[in-house]
């Protein structure tokens, strides 16, 4: 890679998922996680690469206990950690102790194809928390962390390791890691576009008018530095 | 019109949606938009004429770009924008542009029967937005504003161009263009009607009493200035 | 019961509905209310014991007037109203008025299986409510509370007159009556063990460590005042 991940987080973190949803949309890749919103209001950007933890239902035997998962002390610092529950909204996989590890350990969000508990500390702390569903009821002795680390679906997405995440107010989506720096360079033209747009709108020009001349049509194709 | 759009407004703004939605039902009149929210939060009552828009999806031909709709230069001031694009939530039709030009343009508001994006630029700048979804992902090439200033439907309840939109915290509703004085009239007696409630309530009565003594089951019929 | 009423609300409330909910399925209880949300944001935990109110659709007669509800007076101080409607989302059977008495009657809070109205005004006085969803269409005329203080269901949740009921940000949950002083004594006894892995994981242990180290596979054994 050319750019650093340093570099391509504080590029993805200044712009917003719906630019880089349009900057994959002209390379005609699809990477929205529908139903996934932010759990804390006011949620600004975050990015990083995916960490990806993938749970099944499963049966205990009488008197058994099994800890939902202790995937986190392997997630590495700023690492979105992204839970395949399968959607499931009638039990958690995501609580205040796990947050308290994420903030310690640096680890940049969660995303949860499922649901999370202790919504009230995660919003006091301030975690970046992202989930189909809030509710109390534990996921310990129901679902098990069976694998991480490996490709899962969100909906129809596919999220693999090292993948990149951003998320904010509008909701989560994936950008591929082959991709990601091609990702950053349109979005970035396209939210370049969109300011000149603003800025002749803000003027008193029509908005189709504003949006032909700087060429909304084909947006990353904009210098960044113009 | 007796009363001026400029007193309508004003008096429908210092009512609510749910003194608005029982006054309709008392002239067996239904308004409510069901499942559309407000996205910025402690949202107050907006009311403005419906400038209506409808979307269609549409397959686009390989290389040919199309803007979501273009339609907003033509919304008058005050005016109240609602989308019809059936509810869809899989991809937006309202973003930051269409924002900054309505906030310019003094747009009173927008309700969409689908998604919106730029959910965080939105409540930054406190633009009133109402819609069944937030997501990320652009309407752009996918769905068309093929017309515009004709009746839509949302869900069972037709809005036609004209007709005045009422919007709060609890939710979006339209009053028929014909009825409008007449529901304002009819809510701002039930307002006063519960607020006599409320005040007796205040001072220690049992609330069946305080029904029963300022009519509870004929709120209409109280003079608004009693 | 050994512990007095106050006592016992003043130490749920020291709780969440994550830790209650965690002491029942120590005990094969289930209690959480499925699809039951705060309406107001950043809610802290309430408790006290269930007041039931039945609602029951019905066809009113031409020129009938039937109010939705009169129960309020009957609810005692200090206790949660839980209302069925059947999750009926169309059609709101909470509002302004209500929350006015409820506050005068000094009730702890509303759970509402079915949808509220007013909710700006429930907001800007901080009424514990939590709810199903929010609509401003009311309920009067169309449902009627046919009874009060006799078991409920919501969803596959039995709740009886006198259960407690607890409730904040993730959610609201029901303790059977007769098991609530070993919920809240095992309750304690999970917070407790919680706040020392924790309290470990600040210090720099590994969540697994930790875990093991506090019998989190059965952190109600632990002593609350250790």
């Amino acid at each position: 890679m050319n750019i650093t991940q340093h570099e391509l987080r504080q590029r993805l973190e200044a712009l917003d998922t719906p630019s880089i949803a349009d900057a994959m949309d002209s390379l005609d890749l699809y990477g929205p996680l529908q139903g996934i919103h932010n759990q804390v209001p006011g949620q600004k950007t975050i990015a990083g690469p995916a960490f990806t933890v993938f749970y099944r239902p499963f049966e205990r035997n009488p008197g058994e206990f099994h800890n939902a998962g202790n995937y986190i002390d392997l997630v590495g610092e700023g690492e979105v950690i992204v839970v395949d529950n399968q959607g499931r909204c009638d039990c958690t996989v995501w609580g205040d102790i796990l947050t308290e590890v994420a903030l310690r350990n640096r680890i940049c969000g969660t995303v949860i194809y499922g649901a999370a508990r202790d919504i009230g500390e995660v919003q006091r702390v301030g975690y970046p928390l992202f989930s189909a569903a809030k509710f109390m009821y534990s996921g310990k002795n129901r679902v098990r962390a069976v694998d991480n680390q490996i490709p899962i679906k969100i909906g129809d997405v596919t999220v693999r390791p090292g993948d990149w995440i951003v998320a904010d107010s509008s909701g989560a989506l994936v950008i591929p890691l082959a991709q990601v720096e091609e990702v950053v360079r349109r979005a970035e033209s396209i939210e370049n576009t969109e300011q000149k747009i603003r800025a002749s709108v803000r003027n008193g020009m029509g908005l189709e008018q504003a949006r032909a001349m700087h060429r909304y049509d084909r947006p990353w194709e904009t210098a960044a530095t113009t």
